[in-house]
């Protein structure tokens, strides 16, 4: 269950309702250590996420994760609810709107790293409070990489604190108006800078349908989005970015340029794919086969 | 003055007036002609520009296009004035506000193609009445590509022409929001299937700093934009882009798939010298080095 190359994920475990155009679901599999768990899990057999849910959690879903080989023992089961969330989407399929945010037992959520992940080499801090990205860390030896993600309510709260916190990392994603937001910055490239100069080595910044960039002081990275006629329900697209980011990075020797790029390009489409359904119907449904397909379709469609 | 090779551009020749937070400029040369033509004459030699301009418009702008070697023949000085627009673009410098429109001159424009233009390989119809570009297209022998531009000016006015235009031409451009106002899809490839499925051969939709998409039944290609910190004037983006593209063609054998994704990037590319500066000043102390040393740059931040 564990090995060198373990990727341990920290972040929310969730049951979601949406609405979009294309449907309406109640209380499906969601949040961000869902999402990134197992779409990393299609690169890596050595995955451990840390979360926590309430002792409503269908036994289901956790038969889900088993049945992806992740490692479940750092998903904590307390007396409560679980997470919940409802979200409205329009026909744009952006920003959904935010019908009710139960924290419920996510609300007092301490990460507790168990012990044989805290020598994973690859982390993922998905979306929580900074403050608990931060202890997090402080419990796990100097891995390979660290993503770490972060949402408008946090840089809401805590600008200060994520401030802070992106020089500890190796890799600081945001959405294309979360770097606004953090930055104060209208231009990407501005944007980016801003952030670098609080310390980030590299940033990511994902624009959905208009594709992703990556910066650093050695070198950036530009990527069109891989276009879907129909996007069933975007959410979980950027959870899922990042466990294809991750996921790739674990699964090579070397973390260099190269890699690097390909990892976003893996990240692309393992969103790509999660968009195609409602929570994780479609990853669920995906080979490794699927992915380079349409990773060398994006290879075509982009090359000059 | 004029070979097989040459390129004919149909649209207007203006006097701007530009604000931006970058500053402010008054009656400087502007209109979809004289970006695209200027673009265009780095790649060719052999550019015919038709279009109107009244007796106010400066000898000094009749000699920048000469110094660029662009065949004027076809451009008429007419009684009156220049057409006039005044735009004012706030921080995000995506759509400005119109100040004022005065056509002018271009009000009464009849494109009349001088015989020698008539054999020209390679045809920019840029954003003019569909009924004009419908009547260029009467007077002109059948060229090796035929490029065709519009604007939500005339979408909104002659949207059927619009879409009987387009199975005359080889490549429809327009940007994000001209395709959704055409199509009634929000979805880019939707919209690029629904002018494609009204005959237009290949599409292309210009998405600004999100870049550009191309599509056709034979294939697609998508691009991200060639990122700037600072952009002092979006004005002519889109006409740099066109001119860039056709000049692309122009200079090669064969238009193949591989010339015709080149062509976007080099089109890419030429947008984003232009706004760097107002008017078509960045362009005219371009060299074709300074172009292909940015090209090099674009491949080498995009490829994986």
């Amino acid at each position: 269950m564990n090995n060198n190359n373990s990727i341990l994920i920290v972040g929310s475990v969730a049951m979601d309702s949406i609405e979009t155009p294309f449907g309406k679901r109640e209380s499906i599999l969601g949040g961000s250590a869902t999402y990134s768990s197992i779409s990393a899990s299609f690169f890596s057999k050595y995955i451990n996420i840390v979360s926590v849910v309430g002792k409503d959690f269908p036994k289901k879903y956790i038969g889900l994760f088993r049945s992806r080989k992740i490692n479940i023992d750092g998903l904590q089961i307390r007396e409560g609810q679980t997470f919940r969330w409802k979200g409205d989407y329009n026909y744009d399929l952006n920003l959904p709107k935010t019908i009710y945010t139960y924290l419920n037992v996510f609300g007092s959520f301490k990460p507790v790293i168990p012990d044989y992940y805290k020598g994973s080499k690859y982390i993922f801090l998905a979306n929580i409070d900074p403050d608990l990205q931060k202890e997090v860390l402080s419990q796990i030896k100097r891995p390979e990489i660290i993503i770490c993600d972060t949402m408008n309510y946090w840089i809401d709260k805590k600008r200060g604190p994520i401030l802070k916190l992106v020089k500890n990392i190796d890799i600081f994603l945001v959405n294309e108006s979360e770097a606004r937001q953090l930055s104060g910055e209208t231009n990407m490239k501005k944007a980016a800078n801003f952030i670098m100069s609080h310390g980030a080595p590299c940033v990511v910044i994902k624009k959905g349908e208009h594709g992703v960039l990556f910066f650093s002081k050695r070198f950036c990275f530009y990527a069109p989005a891989y276009l879907l006629e129909t996007i069933k329900d975007p959410t979980g697209a950027g959870d899922a970015f990042a466990g294809g980011m991750i996921g790739y990075l674990s699964s090579v020797k070397i973390i260099n340029k190269e890699h690097i790029r390909k990892s976003m390009i893996y990240g692309s489409i393992m969103a790509s794919f999660t968009v195609e359904d409602f929570s994780v119907k479609r990853l669920l449904k995906l080979s490794m086969r699927d992915i380079n397909t349409r990773y060398n379709e994006f290879k075509r469609i982009t090359s000059f």
